[in-house]
């Protein structure tokens, strides 16, 4: 490499982040150097804010700028439900659908046995507190219909039988889907929970 | 979206680099607010140090740290070679292969009469001036086998005749390459170049 050493580093480091390998570090560097007025300065001062701002809501783990979240301290957004999910990539995307006014809680992973992640590694024993704590009616299991996901959600629903109504998202065919794409599991699956028209 | 403004902000930058797109930034920056201390503030601290020293060599347009680039100030380089690449990218390529060991000369782009790019708005004056200036012996067109790339290279090769000695990188069958996964245009390249064993 013929760049100085402050541009290796800084191409190392972005090959660092999920979805970029050295190739494409090295592309958005020079395009970032390029652009250095209108880009690069703006996005470093951005993530200067964010790594000094940016921290974990105490009650939910969502991620923002406070110690409780934006969700958290909205009134409007206390409806007596609790959306469990995973990740914050996954609070994300339920709140870009628009359809979900209660809070969330995100567990920060699922439980796993062969990377020995247990209840006490994700925010499981804090969920049995917010129910207690706050008035909730429902808890809604909002985690990927992938193994560990599912195991996760029927530990939880153990945890919390008889003390709330439990619910879980639909499993069944994607907007959108077509039969000769989907897997087996999930044509089973929409058959099962078929609909009366 | 329920994260705050800042994180907002910092995602839509993120979108902006080329090879991500709003997914994959999200992917990352929750991936460096995870790990805002090993991670993000480093990233960041890093980004500042290149927008505030990176800048193009005013000799051969390479990026660097200085007015003058690493590869122009050392006097090991200076073997009467010049290769001239399109663009930065291109010049990284030619010194992770680590065969080449005259100097570079970054044309910045190359001539294309549907962008109104012209022989004035890439570094070709300078290329002629530092034929004149320097004591070069050969100049060795790197510029991409693209149309736009080979028109530029006839081009640069009618100013320069006869002032210098005019090479081209080879065309043929690339390392590992296998017939039947080449072009037409390639096996006949390298039908035409084909060398006595």
């Amino acid at each position: 490499m013929s760049s100085t050493r402050d541009i290796d580093t800084l191409i190392e480091m972005m090959a660092k982040l999920p979805g970029l390998g050295p190739r494409s570090a090295r592309r958005a560097v020079l395009h970032l150097i390029r652009k250095r007025d209108v880009q690069l300065k703006p996005l470093a001062d951005a993530m200067q804010v964010v790594a000094a701002t940016a921290r974990e809501c105490l009650n939910c783990g969502n991620v923002g700028t406070s110690d409780i979240c934006d969700i958290c301290a909205s009134e409007k957004r206390a409806n007596g439900e609790i959306c469990v999910v995973e990740d914050v990539a996954d609070l994300w995307a339920m709140e870009r659908a628009g359809v979900f006014k209660g809070r969330y809680h995100v567990l920060g992973g699922t439980l796993s046995a062969l990377d020995a992640i247990g209840p006490e590694d994700l925010r499981i024993p804090q969920l049995v507190n917010r129910v207690q704590a706050e008035e909730v009616r429902e808890v809604i299991l909002a985690l990927n219909a992938t193994i560990d996901g599912q195991t996760t959600a029927h530990y939880i629903a153990d945890q919390l039988e008889g003390r709330v109504t439990l619910t879980s998202l639909a499993q069944g065919v994607p907007i959108g889907g077509e039969l000769d794409y989907l897997d087996d599991g999930t044509i089973t699956a929409a058959l099962n929970a078929r609909k009366a028209l």
